[in-house]
């Protein structure tokens, strides 16, 4: 199962490549989703990053900009609702892994059809940072899991304990943020992901 | 000489449309520079021109994002020192038509080593887009004009009769954004400035 990490925005590039350096072998995916940063500070950003852990770009998913993940030559580009049309995406870039975020079973059978690589699903858990919404629970990422032929990744407040409950859902992985990045110790809990996502 | 109109942010797509249906054949570029879209809402705006105006995309430049120029089969990406890097951009698309939007000397001879299509230079004189900026002038563009050898757009608050000073300057082209989307009659202006670049 895979272990994808979401950037919060909240990290500087130098602070991201530090904490990855800690954990990057724990790490499939590093999703940049710095929603406010121009088209050349995420180049920058996924530069330093890059560079700062060694890490390959095949590592990094690049959220919205298609143009960032071409350019750079990075493992994915993570598409949303306000992004553009994934089928035209994937018509032009059928090598681009594509994976869509997604809030329900339409939008996720939607993304399949589409063309999708995998999709992100959630959020499972009450999550820090989406307050107040419910969430969408254990029962509804099994019944997307049964639904669908590609990867699920799952989604919101994943804490380690909640990993046995994910795998037996269906998922083929999991995305974090807080769950790392607010760590204490952010190399321990990511070994600990890791394991329970082998075991 | 060229005519290029850029959004001004302040008209919708239907807006946008409606003038366009007016003066579409004096436009040589419709840039396309709305920054509060998504990249959904910018694929749809560029879509609704297009159609409504049947207007082909290659008549459309979009400012900053690459991926939207290239699905779209827009005519041109318009950068600037906060899009992803012109060189890196030209590199790996070369098909597509690059102009990059400069404010100085230094700024164009690096764009044309780079491999841009063509310069964007202003502003040229006060512009109601640029309130307090003291406006380059006609010396800088012909200095410029000079000193490059790829196609040099001026822009800033260019009146129809300012043309014959900018053609003198040696500029290939104009670029208009209140001239035509402030004038009481767009379709007239627009035939103006046309009719000028002409002679």
């Amino acid at each position: 199962m895979e272990l994808h990490l979401i950037t919060d925005g909240c990290q500087s590039a130098e602070q991201t490549a530090d904490i990855m350096r800690l954990i990057e072998p724990e790490i499939d995916l590093l999703h940049i989703r710095e929603k406010q940063l121009s088209a050349a500070e995420l180049y920058a950003f996924m530069s330093t990053v890059s560079e700062g852990v060694c890490c390959p770009p095949s590592k990094l998913a690049v959220n919205d900009r298609v143009d960032a993940a071409l350019l750079f030559g990075a493992g994915a580009v993570q598409l949303t609702s306000h992004s553009l049309p994934l089928p035209l995406v994937k018509r032009m870039f059928p090598e681009l892994r594509c994976g869509a975020s997604v809030h329900s079973l339409p939008e996720a059978l939607a993304a399949e059809q589409a063309g999708a690589d995998y999709v992100l699903f959630g959020h499972i858990y009450d999550s820090p940072s989406k307050p107040g919404l419910p969430p969408r629970g254990l029962s509804s990422l099994e019944e997307l899991c049964c639904a669908v032929s590609i990867p699920v990744i799952a989604l919101g407040g994943i804490q380690p304990q909640h990993v046995p409950d994910i795998k037996r859902a269906g998922a083929s992985g999991i995305a974090v943020m807080s769950g790392i990045w607010k760590a204490e110790n952010p190399a321990e809990v990511a070994k600990e992901y890791r394991s329970l996502l082998m075991t």
